[in-house]
């Protein structure tokens, strides 16, 4: 049994969903004009041919549009979520099956993923893409690894970069008294990996050219990583593309905040005061949806600089503590902890609604909620729960606390993914072919590619973009046809 | 068999989703501050005591807070849905099992409604709720009608003027060369009663001390009906209280828009262009829901006024014809027919959405686009149907060009039903306790009941209200408890 | 010497602006369209040909295009400013000379009014407007009166109305003890009529064929009159046409509070908190312009219906006295009286900013500021005035608590205006040319005009008007000219 | 005589304005709490002492209080403006006069500016700053230059480098054929010069411990010196702090375009259709401001990143030849020249608006314009000009093409300024006291002390800051007192 029938019969084909998620796929398309060009422009030359990505990214229709584009562009793929809850099935088992594909002969990318796993089956399937046997199988070869690696979040690389080091100390450790449940989880499954090899992931690391992260968190860790000196492969930090990070975070908060609220409680957001943690690109998306709308916005924020735009833009900026009872829906968005502690949960009216739109669960601390005594917790239906507290109020808690934009709606539009995903095949295509432009280190995408990202999107937009005359080039000693701004340019 | 468990057994047990429904009513209490409120006043003095309703309205969680409320104040109910695909199948069940009810033993209202009826079942829903030979039975009567009617659209009132008319004439006529379906479908029902009874609907609509009427569609039909010298029995034009028209409309539509398109397509509206054909209280909803969420918004309208008004806030105004190719997202909300005509949908972008908030389906000429040669229709999703043009070209139309804030999303959200519903409710109040108040004819609310639906609504929102002083009240010749504006008031 | 020439030696001629406001005026009137499309249609025709209108209005470079327009429709003319603080010298002084005159041969009409009139100065303005003796020796006539008033917050209406009393009385009353001195001047200036002529305010009632009304503060008063039985002429209550209450009141203080604003203190709205009293068509123009501005704005209402629109427009509502010391800027409009107490301003945050566009000065407790002991009166530029408080805080009073828009900045602009003064044009033509319609009593004007009025607006701002077709306008019953909606229709 | 008196005696004296300008002063300082706050912290220690000041830029109110700040600081100071309009007269008249002087005993700076200046006299001005003969006789010095520059736009940093230049190469040379008329009078200015002294230039270049630069042209300038090779000493681009760029571009521009466009025309921005040329941060504030009154706002742009924000933000993105005759307002803020050309600007409507907020006058082609045949220009008032062209349609130029929100209003407001100038204070007291972390290059403001300036402004406008727990400082590692973003971070 090959792995990917593996990953198909686990749980895709029971669910026979690979038909509505080609419908999908296909509108998509449509939605994505940026990867649909590159498809284009890169189908003929096979840009990817011979790279092989593991990729760990939200496996949702859009991710679908994005596989399908490495592979049109020559890579081979094998796939993971970065989430538990973030995989719409019927896009698994359509990249599963693939455009010729069918139920009984796939010929699809192997996906391991599915909406609601447990901890122990997310690091599984995270395992899984680093797993190629049946690749080498198919290839006659004794071994094959991952060259590439696209992550979200930074579980793919951790997973990597923990592997190699425990394979160097030749054990793994016991979890110590103050780990998380989660990081249990990857030791064990670093444990059973080390029973079996003692240098799988020594030779992954080796192998590996390179790593494109998609997101805020995935790139802290890195940049961590190599200020330690422990980073194994460069890294291109794809989030930090200015079109993605004010496109992603910003207009794609925008839209599935109010997306996810509405699925999630059909609760009329004008007239109510909607509480924002941060005003970074997120904050920014949800505090201009939530105005959107009709809601009066309170914000919060550490950073002076943000606060001041906040109140620029006409927010009351407040702490949480002096404005907690005023409030009916509270937005978490800072890539902090314990925005949102017991206490507060406590203190907030009947039915206040919690979300967050951060990277983790733990902004919101559903362990000190869980640890109240006496609190009670109601599922009124998947991903929105009821926890009836001690003092006789409730507050609602949508998707657990974890991303409410996944959990409680289908994430980020296509179009907006489309921005991030061509600069994450255009980060790919760079590590793959000109891998000497980058020795070990993290690194922005150069500022004409994101250019090109943007480019891409616009006719689609209806948008008409004006070009410099030769005169005004050389006046302001810009090229015609870019890059525009200095590195430094804010947007 | 009772009625009431007719309508039990015939789709709702076999759903088993009362449960689910109760819960769901429970969070939709808390956001309809008004009916709840009306609860606390009216319920110790039961106005409503013999009161009986026959009601024609979206069977939806809403809904069966507002059946809970005139049943609260006394009144005998019984339900049909105003439309065949906007009932809650949930909030149907939780009402016919009641808060004290169970399955086995249903202690609510009997309800005939269910999501997806065809035109044969929603006219004999609606007939079903003037037929009271079940509470008649109970009460030992040889025969009971409803005293009261609670209309959404007028089809309940039209069954009775009709039915009466015919009965007066002896014979329902045969369907002539142009009547839609539709009609075709209300005369077989009523040549199937006529069959029956001679003077069912004229003992019916000589009981009824009246109807209140939610929306301007049915409005419009009561106006014309009473210029004509035909109204049957009083009305009040619930939908032109200021807290209907302009909440309701306007914030109903602001949320629910956005929303169901998030629910059928999940395109980001941020860049797009959309177009909202009229630039009432809807479409003025529309476009700051749209403009909310970053689309560019052009409007079309025929009031000279509302044109001006659209430019003023900011939006192009142009005909449609003038920028059909230029358009993502097509909205109509006008109240009249033809808005958006099968040429006009051929000559779209290619997977253009277009979508009708307005009241009736031939906003959009869904009979002129099945025409036209050659098309094709493709389910994408229930709802959600992608229609294949000669010209290679496809659109996507929403809710088969029906609501789709019904259809797609889940229409108005509680905080905004809480205020049309609790204008309902004083407005049954008003046909039932002051019946020498309202000879035949066509009523709004006073001021000061209108103004008490707001006043109901404010502590919730956390909104503190001034008060006049005396000297100021006398200043201004104005109550210092109100109504604070005369009747021509705009607001 | 004429009245002419008295109005005209009076001020004006010395000022010798005559040449800067015709420049001005050739602006105007191409941001009026609606008044140059009635000379286009009217000129021909001069429906007001033998209308003698006595004018009451701001007179500003708008009320000028105003003004000649009602001559070039054939009406001779005589006008007065309503407040003391709002006539721009130049606009005065074109009007004066004329389109044709020179400062040697003035071929204009008499106005009387300057920028910065005395209480004394302004009632003996307002008398002279009903002093037609010029025009009767040009005519070679014994006497004659004005036949039509144009009107802006009733004062021309006023004086004719207490002197036909006093007159009818044979004594004009000594100042009673509460009495404003605004009021005294009133009864002085009406004492030396008396002294004069017994009958001339009671020729002067007989003769008009009545008046219309611009604002909200005048037609108040014409609706008590007339509630009192005192009214003696028909009056059109011009500011409840949509074009006018919707435009004037809420696009005009959008534009001028901002603009007012920045003239008077150049301080940046970003950022600040800003409170407006009232959320009315001024209030909500208001707001909209102040968060348009990157304020954070609270509203105040006493109406739960406003309140509510408030809270669902995204605005925090409280009460004054709550958020007292969180406020930067003050701005009231509620057509009422000490919405701004002593004591308030007593409370506010050092140099707060407190502007009034509601319609009188006691909107804001001026005499209450400046009785309080040990104030003291800075003023740092005209119409802008430092009150250094007892406490050691100040606050910065614009225009003395008048209106701020036509005090610290140049009023309504054209465009706005031109929707006004088209319905005022339209409604002198009514009362002129229809009388037999028009009884006592006071009225608005039909919407098939209200209609008219925007439709003459529209081809300026590039507004494409859809047309119903013949279809559409039957499916609706609504002809495909309109009027459109029904006469409650709100907007 | 000292320069003191001369620059006083030349132009301010008989102003008489000194007295108006300290009230202007006093009010402006609540406005800037960021530069009083430096006072308070930095008046003390006098961390400026011993630094000579050359100051060009615009002399408003608020560079007043910047002039004032640096002086409590320690420094001495000389100033010009840097543009030939924007100078507020009563502001160089009180900080001439200073806050302890009298017209008789000014013991305050000397300033070289007045509104409407000729070129000739504007780079006199400039030159001014330079010569330090009076404070040098005032020390009993032989020869005293300055030894900081404070910059915007670069002019007194392009005196020095020409000026040395021209000594070392011993001559200036003729002015080319295509040279500006303004770059013939630096030449002429410089010619003079070098006929006096061979090594004035050189010695003050030598003298020289850095320039602060306010602007992006003038950043734009530096950053090219340097690449060449050029650049005489360290320069801080103050235009890159992320309070400045981000504050004084979009928000200043925001602030100050509606009001110089009320000031200059007092036409309504509501229904107006706009074109915004840029979409940079002046853009971004300049098509909120229109939207923000109601304006259909269309941008261009070159920058396919910035056209894509503009799409999402709901704008139309055009280019200006597609929608040129659509528009009534067009503003530029884009730093190019011949955004709009002579052929441009006779495709517009009649009396369309053409307003300029970038930096130089050739954003709109001038110069084209005036060579138009035919062409005719009408002041309308002082810095409105009708153009009158062959077409027989006319267009409004406002403030010549130069910077209508100084020429036509008052600038960027006090509390935009204050954000900005406390960053130039800052900086000046970087490159003076810690001159070996800077040298020769061009360098922006440590993270820390941008957010400095940012927390400086936060308590006049009510923010309450959050601050990190020290378990939210390890989780994200970043300190509780910042700085909280990495560098590359874009707000």
């Amino acid at each position: 049994m090959t792995a990917t029938s593996t990953a198909f019969d686990f749980k895709v084909r029971d669910l026979g969903l690979a038909a509505a998620g080609r419908h999908q796929l296909r509108l998509a398309e449509h939605e994505m004009p940026g990867l649909m060009a590159l498809r284009a422009e890169f189908g003929p030359t096979q840009p990817l041919a011979g790279a092989r990505i593991a990729g760990s990214l939200h496996m949702t229709v859009q991710t679908a549009v994005l596989i399908e584009t490495l592979v049109a562009l020559g890579a081979q793929v094998r796939w993971a979520s970065c989430n538990i809850f973030s995989t719409q099935d019927e896009a698994a088992a359509a990249v599963v099956v693939g455009p010729e594909g069918t139920l009984e002969a796939p010929a699809g990318v192997p996906v391991f993923a599915w909406k609601g796993e447990t901890l122990d089956e997310y690091w599984w399937c995270t395992d899984r893409i680093f797993d190629w046997s049946a690749e080498a199988e198919a290839a006659g070869a004794d071994w094959i690894g991952p060259n590439l690696i696209l992550d979200d979040g930074g579980d793919a690389t951790l997973l990597v970069h923990l592997g190699r080091d425990f394979e160097a100390a030749g054990v793994v450790p016991e979890a110590a008294a103050g780990d998380s449940g989660e990081y249990r989880v990857i030791l064990e499954t670093l444990r059973s990996s080390l029973a079996v090899s003692d240098d799988r992931w020594t030779r992954i690391a080796a192998e590996l050219k390179g790593v494109t992260e998609e997101t805020t968190t995935g790139v802290h860790r890195l940049y961590e990583l190599h200020a330690a000196g422990r980073l194994q492969f460069p890294a291109i930090n794809v989030n930090d593309s200015v079109t993605k990070s004010k496109f992603d975070n910003k207009y794609g908060i925008r839209h599935s905040l109010p997306d996810g609220l509405n699925r999630a409680t059909d609760v009329l957001m004008g007239g109510k005061t909607a509480f924002v943690a941060g005003y970074g690109d997120v904050g920014k998306g949800a505090a201009e949806a939530l105005r959107g709308q009709g809601a009066r916005v309170i914000v919060s924020e550490v950073d002076p600089i943000c606060a001041l735009q906040a109140a620029m833009d006409g927010y009351q900026v407040s702490r949480i503590e002096s404005v907690l009872g005023e409030i009916d829906i509270f937005v978490t968005g800072t890539g902090n902890k314990d925005v949102i502690t017991a206490e507060h949960l406590q203190g907030m009216k009947h039915l206040a609604i919690v979300a967050n739109v951060g990277h983790f669960d733990n902004e919101i601390d559903m362990a000190g909620l869980e640890a109240v005594p006496g609190v009670e917790k109601v599922e009124i239906k998947p991903q929105v729960h009821e926890w009836r507290l001690p003092t006789g109020r409730s507050v609602l808690v949508l998707s657990e606390g974890r991303l409410m934009n996944l959990g409680n709606a289908t994430g980020h539009p296509s179009f907006v993914m489309s921005n991030s995903f061509t600069n994450q095949v255009l980060a790919q295509i760079e590590l793959w072919t000109r891998p000497a432009e980058y020795p070990i280190g993290v690194y922005v995408l150069p500022k004409h590619l994101d250019e090109k990202v943007a480019r891409l999107h616009l006719d689609a937009l209806g948008v008409e973009l004006t070009e410099l005359s030769p005169e005004q080039s050389s006046y302001i000693g810009v090229p015609v046809e870019g890059p525009y701004k200095v590195d430094h340019y804010r947007y």
